[in-house]
């Protein structure tokens, strides 16, 4: 297993980690497989969308933002009850697969960490598996 | 892989299965991998949030409720295609990292079997991999 | 890992990827461990739900419609801001058990590949882990 930190900059952003990942799973020498991401946080998440127009992340957490609102019918009482449910409903792991030891994405995917109750620093755990 | 059998009490509820599903990974001998925990229903799913406060727990169903209504615009004639859209949007797996045999969960996370069609008798697969 | 070719032929569709999924894993001759399903596109998705009733299906898709239109306050410019949203909350990886070399599906179980901006030529990549 490794660990990536990831500094978040604002209440809720995107940011592409793919390349950290990568590098992560040849650190672990694992030829064939699969890559675990990992987020050990509850208001954040890890998604895989596409890298190409920054637009899509945008549209993204707009989306998010409008079905899940940072105020509303909630008790928890620390505020953030909309970064617990994004973390839920976005997931909090992502899986590729990995061939040839490198992450096999699609043309236009990235791997993207979730922050939804930034700025912070956060962790991200990647494990490989496989021979 | 191990079965957990899972008892629910309410149409909709989160239940801590986190020690559960530890115990189930001590059993399998895998020191160094990852732990898959699977629900094998239609109408129930998995998640990994906050187990401090259990206003997360019912902040994360009231906004599922209202996002998805318990009746609506469906034609599937069983009444519960609220709990089966829930199940696709919050997925029917969970995976976290597995070291020196202990799941690797952050801080504030627990592993909640999530009843969206209540009460039932469920089951839950753990599977460890790795070494 | 082997790949799947999957032809959609409706903007929004979920097709029964099942039988091709476990066929895969037998090719693989992994009897003991997990499966896991990639979607290589930032429009498509994969989920596991009822395959009894076909209205399930058509629920899912109608009520992910209605949280997430076709239009909206989108910025990007190829007018399908709401297929990626569906690709981040649907998720473009699903993971199965396997025992004896099969699925360890539930009764009503069946994986879909979710075709969220066809129709097109899709692909699909299984991987299967274990010994």
């Amino acid at each position: 297993m490794r660990e990536l930190a990831v500094a978040t900059h604002a209440r809720n952003e995107l940011i592409d980690i793919t390349s950290e990942v990568e590098k992560a799973v040849l650190d672990q020498g694992v030829a064939e497989g699969l890559c675990h991401v990992f987020v050990p946080h509850t208001t954040a998440g890890v998604t895989i969308n596409e890298n190409a127009d920054p637009d899509v992340s945008r549209d993204v957490q707009t989306t998010l933002a409008s079905l899940i609102p940072h105020t509303g019918d909630y008790r928890h009482a620390e505020g953030n009850s909309d970064s617990h449910v994004k973390s839920s409903l976005v997931n909090c792991s992502a899986i590729v697969p990995v061939a040839g030891g490198r992450l096999v994405l699609g043309t236009w995917q990235a791997i993207y960490f979730c922050e939804f109750d930034g700025p912070r620093r956060r962790r991200c755990l990647v494990t490989a598996i496989g021979k």
